[in-house]
């Protein structure tokens, strides 16, 4: 068989062995349901606090702030809905960006709907949202305000700080959620630093199983739950918890080398990729500037993203366009970054895990020199 | 190691083999992100369809009518919370029973809050509800009625065919949810004979792992979604798919034999259980005339069920008090049949799976009888 070049890391990744073993050894040997009384459900209620501990631990968190949930989209839908119907009576005024995931974006429709005032920083053409965006935005009415820590698509990585200190300047009542699917386990992360009261993460994304996820909740923060139940993860997210995923995602985190010992080999594959795509004529690649090196966008010409995506493929070579969960649609980060329509429409997205190597970016480099020159003159 | 006799199936069940193998295959070989569009992603997808299949299949179901879903839990809160609320503007009545699981009679509260009006419809003595119950509490402004299959305490077969043609006859407007969590893949089910438009099951009940349930929801059925994010499961669910559990769930749809092949065994297990507690003159059965015989509830006298489960569990013979979703609190189930706080405060829960043999049931009364004999006298 081929070679698999895995570049589409954002999007999900390979489970870890490690991951995966953990999850097997739960589904067939501590099958218990931790709600049980019997040593079998105390069995399985102790995988889960060595989960809860190691997720808590990598993001400076107490074990008892991590609430699991079934990934990413619950978390965020969580946070951003449980805070601003909790906070309905201080105020209606909500702030986010116009970059987030649909999971943030989509929840914050509904609270358009519902009533609230949603006030959406753009970001500049390069991707990035300076902090004086966010401070004419934020005022003494906003409750909640949701920024993703790193964009999925571009890699931008926003001001969650300054942001923190502009929410405290103003006086603002407003609980702070960060979506930081796409940074956890990539980028240190301390929830006290960033001071941050909500903080999403997946377990796909960091080579944990698909099907979990947590938000860190800081302890004293008053959430409406979502789902109504049987009260576990008290009473917030009620449910049969999927032991075998949550332990799986401690294995996986456990698993994950420190962030720093990480992101140099990363700066390299981005470095390299970067270089070898300012050989091509025809591309465009927007690396946001002091942005993740695990994402690296770039347009291909008058190539559509998607029929170079299969080419790649064909070369088992897979990489995204803007990002899995927008599927056909065309980016809404790209465009409020205010790309002509042509480059959104040839914008490929490659990401990393530290699975990769130098060999995955010459291989891509490869495929996509074959793929421009053989789709070009069709 | 001492054998473990695992009867407490209801609560949740031992992964498969097979499901367990498929799980890891998908976790490590198909790891793709279903909603990416190059090879790995339709990959990952065609897992699910097949998933999606045999789920059907197994409840007379179109393909296209379910959605995957983190558990029963979710099923159960999408069913009722996305009926009602689409269902507002009809009219904002709500029949149900006093016997159903927190996740939908807390659902129910949660509507209650938001001014609906739920009609709670009582069991009688033995657990049972007669259809002539439901006759009196749907009118003509209904808008929903949820009343679970068979009950999770006490194997009560609810009467689901005539409830239907009340709300027929009635000519309510109302969808029909059914919690059928405690039945999938134990007694036959047919959406169309049973006449449910929404029909809510759980993967770690039938040996699958624990995170993925679906919903059934009959074509045409509008439900408002609770989640919002990337579009998934034709938006009614969004967020990236658990896709190693929803194909274990398959396999263990397909390993599942038919329901009229394995109801004989279990039969068998049950009246062998209840010949065995007839012989304990402390013990009071409550098996529900006509029930599932996946379930026995009974009383143990004077003992507190938490003593006698320890005893038991001490002994490698695990069940359950009440339900494991109430954790500690005294039964909702048994307080609606009107037994007195002794008989409810020392009940417990056998529930069988196919797995279980005639010597586990032997197990259990052994140790049942030397547990009443050292703690009657304590």
């Amino acid at each position: 068989m081929e070679r698999v070049v895995y570049l589409d890391n954002s999007a999900t990744t390979r489970v870890s062995d490690e991951a995966a073993r953990t999850a097997l050894r739960v589904m067939t040997e501590v099958y218990g349901n931790p709600s049980s009384l019997h040593t079998m459900g105390v069995e399985a209620e102790r995988e889960m606090t060595r989960a809860r501990e190691a997720v808590a631990e990598r993001i400076g968190a107490e074990p008892e702030e991590i609430y699991f949930t079934s990934g990413g989209t619950e978390s965020d839908n969580l946070a951003v809905l449980g805070a601003a119907y909790a906070r309905r009576r201080t105020g209606n005024r909500i702030v986010t960006t116009e970059i987030e995931h649909p999971a943030v974006e989509n929840a914050m429709r509904a609270l358009e709907r519902d009533g609230f005032e949603v006030v959406r920083v753009a970001p500049e053409k390069d991707g990035n949202i300076p902090a004086e965006r966010f401070e004419s935005a934020i005022d003494a009415k906003t409750v909640l305000v949701s920024a993703m820590h790193v964009n999925n698509e571009t890699g931008a990585v926003l001001p969650i700080r300054e942001v923190a200190a502009i929410i405290k300047r103003k006086k603002a009542p407003a609980l702070f959620h960060t979506d930081a699917v796409q940074s956890f386990c990539k980028h240190p992360i301390s929830v006290k630093r960033m001071g941050v009261d909500l903080l999403s993460l997946s377990g796909h994304k960091v080579h944990a199983p698909k099907g979990v996820g947590a938000l860190y909740v800081k302890k004293g923060t008053h959430l409406l739950p979502r789902a109504f139940g049987g009260g576990q993860e008290k009473d917030l997210r009620p449910g049969t918890e999927p032991v075998p995923l949550i332990a799986a995602l401690g294995a996986a985190v456990r698993g994950a080398p420190p962030e720093r010992e990480t992101l140099p080999k990363i700066e390299g594959l981005h470095g390299a990729l970067l270089e070898g795509l300012s050989a091509l004529p025809e591309v465009t690649a927007r690396p946001a500037p002091g942005g993740s090196p695990y994402i690296l966008n770039f347009s291909a010409g008058r190539v559509r993203a998607e029929t170079l995506l299969h080419f790649l493929a064909s070369r088992g070579v897979f990489v995204s366009t803007g990002s899995a969960c927008g599927k056909a649609k065309p980016s809404h980060v790209l465009s409020a970054m205010g790309l002509p329509a042509e480059e959104i429409r040839s914008a490929l997205r490659v990401s990393f895990s530290a699975e990769n190597t130098e060999e995955d970016v010459a291989a891509l480099l490869d495929a996509l020199r074959a793929g421009l020159q053989s789709l070009s003159h069709t």
